[in-house]
């Protein structure tokens, strides 16, 4: 199976490696993470370094499409070359999907029009302009293209994915070889849960991130 | 802070990634990813090169150091030279931390001997040949050592060392901003949860990996 995962300068990492961590032991996965050219991408951190093997001109095929986001994913998405990408090789998907903003650039694509789906919860109104109609549940199926919210969730997409192409036996086993029996110390993963001050504190950062850089 | 995370050919990605995600956004944070050498180190399925920007040698002192783990970190583990740089690094830290099997690489340098730890259930046998004193927790916290169990424990382990270094509203901001809100599919991410049969066929899996190895 094909597996292609897009990264691109200002990717949220664990966007693209929860999805890949799982669905990247698949049996007879083959992952290829591609960019706009090869070579490296800075994560938006600008911490670390991700390796693209392969430009997108090189990938014209995929069973899996995995589209990441980050905090720039919606000027990314604006490239009309990216979205001319998104969509040759969608049409040749079994699925394709999307963790947090990566949504932003199925949606810029065309792929989400009049389509539910999910995103970072801070992302919601971008994603509802590029014509999706956004649902605040943490993995949204939709035909072929599956979203997932923020981050993290991509791992629990993942794992509906892997039982949807390998059965829930398989599904477990990965969970289980991931020993993804997660114990967060705080109830505060979801706008919905978290403290309003922590949700206060949370928007008025991405607020004053945002607008330094217009 | 200066968070050094230390990577080698054939790490889980996830392992890193997970504490990466969250630690790297701690206030004044500065990651920095090294291997034994600086370059491209490629993660154990062979599918990604994840970039060390610094040789192990150009990485004297910490305040966190994170060491991640991988099916082959026993191997790894055995190398002087990084369990002398393990040592030396480990002087100048706040909190050094590993994730699954990077507690072998800690206990393989010494610093676990005779201390509670924990690593990938998998490797329990391993850890307590090299010293320590395995525990069936999620997260285990002994002097300023934590190590976490497999692979996604790492993430947990980060929002608890969030919350120890930046107090707790912190630690539910960045709980937040990575939507980590997590929700499983299966409860199969223990081998005290899963299915018996599923904990069969993964253990069986393992052990054909690791014959094909020596």
């Amino acid at each position: 199976m094909r597996i292609a995962i897009f990264i691109f300068d200002g990717i949220t990492a664990l966007d693209a490696i929860g999805p890949y961590e799982i669905l990247g032991r698949l049996p007879g996965a083959q992952v290829t993470f591609c960019a706009l050219e090869a070579g490296v991408c800075r994560t938006d951190t600008g911490a670390l370094g991700l390796v693209a093997d392969k430009g997108i001109d090189d990938v014209e095929a995929a069973d899996l499409l995995i589209i990441p986001g980050g905090p720039r994913a919606g000027g990314v998405a604006s490239d009309p070359r990216l979205q001319a990408w998104v969509r040759r090789v969608h049409a040749t998907t079994r699925w394709t999907c999307s963790v947090c903003t990566g949504a932003l650039i199925l949606a810029a694509a065309g792929l989400l029009d009049g389509q539910p789906a999910t995103t970072h919860w801070y992302r919601f109104d971008a994603l509802a302009a590029l014509g999706a109609v956004p649902v605040r549940e943490r993995v949204v199926v939709s035909g072929r293209i599956i979203t997932a919210a923020g981050v993290s969730a991509g791992i629990d997409m993942a794992l509906q994915l892997a039982a949807i192409l390998g059965g829930e036996a398989l599904a477990q086993a990965l969970q289980l070889s991931i020993e993804y029996d997660p114990a967060p110390p705080f109830d505060a993963g979801s706008p919905d849960k978290a403290p309003p001050e922590i949700l206060a504190s949370v928007k008025a950062f991405y607020a004053e991130r945002d607008k330094g850089r217009s």
